[in-house]
């Protein structure tokens, strides 16, 4: 799992933003280094799809992308979001040359709390240009 | 509180790192630009100084940073430091133009559950030099 976990992450997204969908297995959403988007695209399809709950998932320097992730997901695309649970941990990691290092990590759990309840603008919208929504600043430092 | 926040953040740590400790006020410690250790060690120096709950504030990219603080107490410093609260949110911050626009915020809170149990090494030895400890790799993005 771990292993799975770290090889999704070294994938085509570590080659920059593509227009592929973030990866994801049933339910999980793994934030890495595509553009913000990406991963609530993938989020918001999970929910319209009948998924119950949605895990967003992050280590390192992605955990502020996560929370970017759940925050745009409540404010702009679905109403009635809410956030059951968030888990802090720490992973031991091996590197390339056998030593262990340690990283935070994060996982948010998203939830409806009825039926869905979409904001006016549809995600479609957005997930064609990856774009965060105007006035986020997702990618500056304030 | 929302300006006096800003104004905090934006004070001498935006010059880079110091030997100054983490700006806090009583229970609340603002995670900013400065190296990961200077705010564990300002947590630990609150919980020192018999404050029963420390909340932990980070604000953009920060949030991942703040994250680690947590960890590195939880798992080097501070045996029985707990995290009791997590919040997250967005806030709406004025940019120099006058526009308006929105980021990511979260809030850990952290206690300790019983009287206070150290991990063998003392903070000290890491404040002085702002390291993490070895092995923690607050920098890099795996």
């Amino acid at each position: 799992m771990e292993t799975e976990q770290a090889a999704i992450q070294q994938q085509p997204s570590a080659a920059g933003r593509t227009d592929r969908p973030a990866m994801h297995t049933d339910g999980i959403i793994y934030v890495g280094k595509k553009g913000v988007m990406s991963y609530v695209w993938a989020v918001v399809m999970q929910f319209n799809n009948g998924t119950p709950e949605v895990k967003v998932k992050a280590r390192g320097r992605s955990i502020s992308k996560a929370v970017d992730v759940s925050q745009i997901i409540k404010n702009r695309f679905i109403q009635n979001a809410v956030i059951k649970k968030i888990d802090l941990s720490t992973e031991e990691l091996q590197s390339e040359d056998g030593s262990m290092s340690k990283v935070s990590s994060m996982e948010i759990t998203m939830a409806l709390s009825g039926p869905m309840v979409k904001v006016e603008r549809q995600p479609r919208d957005f997930a064609a240009s990856e774009q965060a929504p105007a006035g986020f600043a997702t990618e500056a430092e304030v």
